[in-house]
């Protein structure tokens, strides 16, 4: 009896860690103490958020071990990223407020289909030694946004309204906003839009790894460059979100999928450019139908640069040890 | 002399074999007896479209031959099924009514370009062992659609409204016509509305096997479900539209590409599922410009099953085999 | 010194080969000599155009060089083409003018994109033995007019129209500049609306390939057929639009990646027929967001080709001896 139960408590504080790795995977970083760090500064935002995201990372992950998923990329946390991040953005778009428990469904639904998509995926593109990252969130956060529309009687949600749009006459462009947007842009790729708890995730990237976090907030800073240069809508850049694109393309390529060298960190700052160019452009055209464009711009980025021939490829680290550190 | 005319009527004899196998492979059989039912169930529905049927099937069954396409492919009907739902799918959306001739030009052309389009694709997909499935169709008649829209001179057609348009106030849900709505989903593979010729086309697939029509019944009914879940237009729900989706989904997974067990059959209703909620979001976003999903949803869903690695890939059965029965 | 100087100036003097040949490659060519007339058919129609293409050939082959991409692509142009023609039509599209200086930053930046796309999509695509072709630039080109709009304050841009739009009553089709559009087909590969540069570009060709140069005539004619076909806008038969993607999607074919015979020029008719109505298909499609379609249309169709199995296969000349004439 005794055994049992040990055996099943061993089982829980396993999926605890599993689930504060997934928590990590979001941001590329692999530790659970940071993902218990980030978790903190989720509820620090708001409750509700970090409830869902929870919810995401353990239905993703279960649904990961009933598949019969190859063990040890569930216990890296593999399986558990795309569901939180849906989980997440599901309660940000929605328009009903938070506390609204039967979102708690869709949430669940979201995240385990993640799992189905990540194992499909990942055939395909392992053939050219590229990780699935997190295509299954971006492709289930659309279906679901697709699904249910602005005034679905159950599920309604905001739409997203294109960066591009005209500003009203007479506004002026804040300085300090703007520059406050830089941190808030890493905060975003949690779908958090509070300064502290941004600064708090960001301490728990410090925490893993310091080469990773200067690449978070050069790529946010490149990314509200890119904004400015293209003229978005101010909140658009006071809110970070011109930046979190360009903080995920830069950390991907200077801090996680190729050896650091004066090489790569050019590299990673064409990237993080890139990644910000292609969402600004991603958001415009999704915006026409009332879709964010979440993090498409950034990953179809992170694997191009990972399809690179040339100069850049001399410092690949392939796929399989990647996750090392 | 006796001996050309002997051949060519073997000829003719072998193309209309290879014709109706075509016909049945549109719902995922393979059998010509099944295939003449269901022809004489689209005449009973409909001649017009049964002559539109019939024309590509044999368009695109002589454009294979012509092209000098696999012949065990040709005369397994894998050449007909992609012209005969390209012709259907015409005739249902044009809106110069029935036995308008000239409609019979892009009838043939199209589904003559399936032939290439299907040889096109299949190196692609072969590398991972997938099947082309209806990929021609969905592509060519949406290109189609998008050629002609809806003022065209020559070819105009009806516009798809998206089904997540809402409902005027007051209309209240029939039950029994949401409960018809489930075998006319079976009937709406092949873009028959009609409740009798659905079920005589359900009848061509039980002779068939009998564990196919059992889950394209079980998966139209978890697309009905799936309707009602979020809100669709009534409409939708009564024609059948919102399960054909998941019929094809369910039956791919629990009848063709995987060997039956209880595992297999949670996994195609899993299947099911999802074909049915991507066919809402794909059909909601292919409306805003007058589009309809057709079938890409379970296509693309079914794709993604015989992709999956873990438990669900140990019951796969490679495609080479996969058309025995 | 001198010895130093040399090699400088032997670089430039390569460097300007080099951007010639990518000139050519633009119309599937490969000679210096016909990039010169082109060049100068550019000048002769627009010389800020000519300058910007020049710009952009010169600014994609030096990031190549830069990148450390194989040096054999280099020295054949391979990274060239697509850096020109984003440069062209970012000319064409933008609306502040000509010599509006403020334009060269992104041309030189899209053109520099395009080297990192060309690497990136080559390793997908070699897999089946096909090339990288336009796609970087039609990537870039929509990424960049999707970027800006129709009302940035710094990169303004015409949107474009879809070609299915109603023509205003009375207005009679003129059958003489329907025919001017023909040859004007070949010119608007190049973004050149003008008649006698159009026929220069055409006979530069001529000069590389007389065959080349046949089909690109009958591709254009095609693809004006196509258009009177579908009752497109007058405009788009005139202008030489509706014959430019028929035209591309003719010489692939028919001139350039299989070897001659009357098999495959039947082909290429029919690869003609299939890219000018897939044209009109997108071109309708993402006018509705005013987006061109560019080349996407014959470069997809060309792709098709290349995988086909039966008998054009037979034909068809491995990719890395293509370029040998």
């Amino acid at each position: 009896h005794l055994d049992k139960y040990m055996q099943e408590k061993l089982f829980v504080l396993q999926l605890v860690v599993w689930g504060l790795r997934g928590v990590t995977r979001v941001i590329l970083a692999n530790n659970p103490l940071s993902g218990a760090l980030i978790l903190a500064a989720l509820c620090w935002a708001s409750p509700w958020q970090a409830l869902l995201g929870t919810l995401g990372v353990l239905a993703s992950t279960l649904t990961a071990v009933i598949m019969g998923q190859d063990s040890a990329e569930v216990s890296g946390g593999l399986h558990g990223f795309n569901g939180m991040l849906v989980s997440l953005l599901m309660g940000v778009f929605s328009s009903a407020g938070d506390w609204y428990w039967w979102l708690l469904l869709p949430a669940c639904l979201g995240s385990a289909t993640c799992v189905f998509l990540s194992s499909g995926l990942s055939p395909v593109l392992e053939r050219w030694d590229l990780p699935v990252a997190v295509f299954p969130f971006n492709i289930i956060i659309v279906l679901y946004l697709l699904c249910t529309g602005p005034d679905n009687p159950y599920f309604p949600h905001h739409p997203a309204t294109p960066p591009g749009l005209l500003e009203p006459n007479g506004t002026e462009l804040i300085a300090v906003e703007v520059m406050l947007g830089i941190p808030l842009g890493v905060g975003q790729i949690f779908a958090c839009g509070a300064l502290w708890p941004s600064l708090l995730i960001l301490g728990a990237v410090l925490l893993y790894s310091p080469l990773l976090a200067a690449h978070a907030l050069l790529g946010s800073a490149v990314g509200t460059l890119v904004g400015l240069s293209m003229a978005v809508r101010h909140d658009y850049l006071y809110s970070g979100l011109s930046g979190f694109n360009g903080a995920l393309g830069c950390m991907a390529v200077g801090g996680l999928f190729f050896t650091f060298s004066w090489r790569t960190h050019l590299f990673a700052i064409a990237s993080a450019f890139l990644s910000a160019y292609a969402d600004i452009a991603l958001s415009n055209l999704l915006g026409t139908v009332g879709l964010p464009a979440c993090s498409w711009a950034s990953t179809l980025t992170a694997t191009l640069m990972l399809l690179l021939t040339g100069s850049l490829a001399a410092y690949r680290i392939p796929i399989g040890r990647v996750m090392a550190p």
